[in-house]
């Protein structure tokens, strides 16, 4: 019986663990999901990242709204950037879990394609909120500010390292 | 005896949950290993990283059998870039796994040194369709299509985010 | 008894597999903060990724000691980098875990903004050699290595690749 109980307690704590690493890369597939959809323009797959309620802040007017979201892709300055040919790369993301909730933290860059070669037309820190749905994990709010100089994206990095002390509830 | 039941079933999702894991972080690994072989023209590393009946479609004529895929690394295109200084570097990838095939999409670009920095040479829609052999994942085929505005690249995205209708058996 | 026998070597394979992929994706964490922490000029989060003793090869006077690798932040080069606007971002790394030791490989990209787009500053191949601390893993030493079609970053590369037979002891 002893063994038994102590067996229990293995499991429950590798469930726990179990659970922690799937989040964690659960969050990767979601990022990774992003740049697909976006560059070949796939509203519905965009819009289903985000929670209905879900937010993108990229620096304009914020997108409010999963649907408004994923309407991005019919925006001109989009579809300019695709006809031209246009990549968004998100590198490997700082994420942090709590319970729920989620922050992943990193850069996207925006490649265009000009004539000869690629130029970096956009290199932005982003801030991912993150949220535990029925279906999986979910965008609460993207934020991006650009890697220009001003003080935005670097608050928004700093942000991104001190997370664990201050998941959004 | 009802626990231990209870508890093999546990064990049992519970290792099944981890084959998931290890096989998206093993594909991870795959493509990880991919940069540094053919920068450092490692052609034994790149060749094994290809199952033996596995092809490479980079949009010249494609490679076929792994033999033909390490030798990539002895063409005179990537000569010329090797020794001007290159950097074949990928995105993190959206993964999908079924059993005994798994499919990856994602982003690949090539830097290439110039007098004053690195040039974007290549930006590149990746498709990596991988088979389980004995000895770990090996690529099956990969396809690449540059995003330079024409629909290939967009169309493989769009492949890779649709991928779990027709992972290909 | 049989049976929970047969469990407890079940649940010991379980463990050692939870570590070894914990292992990977905290080193992948582990690298994920280094490039919020440089380009938002936190030398104490930069500090904290190291070891005490390790050291940090750039090519240049290697830095020696957790507290002078942290101190970069505050080079003439680096600030005048995070004024016109810069993003450090690593690439997905090929890891290999041994023990108490593992080694990373991968490659690192300045992005430095101008007037017209960001321009790729530097583009590194990166060995990073890290060991198992009471809070996590730490860096040991890192090396970077430009890749201009000097022989040095291939090097580093080939020896990431070939990294099971001689991580450091």
């Amino acid at each position: 019986m002893a063994e038994t109980e102590q067996a229990g307690d293995r499991l429950a704590a590798l469930e726990a663990r179990m659970c922690r690493l799937e989040d964690e890369v659960a969050i990767y597939r979601l990022l990774a999901s992003y740049s697909p959809a976006v560059d070949s323009c796939d509203e519905d797959a965009t819009t289903d990242l985000w929670a209905p309620d879900g937010g993108y802040d990229f620096g304009g007017t914020p997108l409010e709204g999963a649907r408004n979201v994923g309407s991005l892709v019919h925006l001109d300055s989009h579809q300019e950037y695709v006809r031209k040919g246009c990549a968004h790369v998100m590198s490997l993301p700082l994420v942090s879990v709590d319970g729920d909730r989620a922050v992943a933290t990193g850069y996207s860059r925006v490649y265009l394609y000009a004539d000869d070669g690629w130029k970096v037309e956009r290199v932005s820190a982003n801030r991912w909120e993150l949220v535990r749905a029925g279906d999986g994990w979910k965008v609460a709010s993207r934020t991006n500010r650009l890697m220009d100089g001003s003080p935005a994206g670097r608050e928004l990095l700093a942000r991104g390292l001190h997370t664990d002390q201050e998941i959004p509830a």
